[in-house]
């Protein structure tokens, strides 16, 4: 799939096959995120992919704002070192690329954010990580269901979000 | 070019040839911004599109850890705004849509930092930036010049960064 189509296609989704995702896919997935770029190249990342249908069950439970990941036969955990410079940038960074490449495989996955401090100590907690480090996001991942597609959201009008050498002097198309 | 392949072969790129860089391609930059995904889809960037050559020149004189810029056809600024939940996270996301985008299409690019207070100061000032909204990076883009291929960081092993159901559990290749 061309890049920019997929980047026009990229839809996000929250509904997954049950199908497992070969060991191969997986792997693209988390090279992705390891040849992202960091600030200073630190790569500040850690990846866990999980696919223990007990621990992606538990997952679910935790994270109330995203209970379908328990449907997900993968869930990539996205963490990131204490002492990195820009934890949030970086992390975008490289879950976009994880996300893009899935999604021209034909995965979906869905950004769920663990912002509640006490979902953050238990999903630590249930997968180990320790406590200093940042948990940035658990993404579920999935092959996509047939027909649903998603509502592919709105964007707002490019003149309003890209300007003209100048903020405020708006880029026309 | 395919989206793993462009993962993987994407560099930095702190050298640009001259070549002005078509409005159809700047658009197309434009839109793999805008269609990344948000927090809520909050949608809370801006993106400016310099291709002034006194602007451009003076961005890389006061950017002084990215001078490399003044010789770009092309500085991409992108502008978080102040209510934003995740600004870092959204912006990672849509800077890395643009940089893949980019890539694909014979462009390279390089994240610059603007992190001094003066040089904030300066920048919005330059660009008519709203004092309360946040400038998370100038992203210089030009043509790539044949040959210079990038030097290609090294990455860590992959089993010291990605992880199987539990943190500390090497994901083995």
């Amino acid at each position: 799939m061309e890049v920019f189509d997929c980047v026009r296609r990229r839809r996000t989704v929250r509904e997954y096959k049950p199908d497992q995702i070969p060991e191969e896919l997986v792997l693209k997935l988390l090279q992705a995120g390891r040849w992202s770029p960091s600030s200073s190249n630190s790569q500040p990342w850690h990846f866990i992919a999980i696919q223990d249908p007990e621990t992606i069950k538990r997952l679910g439970e935790i994270a109330t704002q995203g209970t379908f990941m328990a449907n997900a036969p993968l869930i990539m955990a996205i963490v990131i070192a204490a002492d990195s410079v820009r934890p949030q940038l970086d992390a975008g960074r490289a879950l976009q690329q994880m996300e893009l490449v899935g999604w021209s495989e034909g995965l979906g996955t869905c950004f769920v954010g663990v912002r509640q401090a006490e979902q953050q100590k238990a999903v630590k907690e249930l997968l180990g990580i320790p406590e200093e480090m940042e948990l940035i996001t658990l993404m579920p991942y999935g092959y996509r269901v047939p027909g649903a597609r998603g509502r592919g959201i709105p964007r707002k009008p490019m003149a309003e979000i890209a300007h003209r050498d100048r903020f405020g002097q708006p880029f026309q198309e």
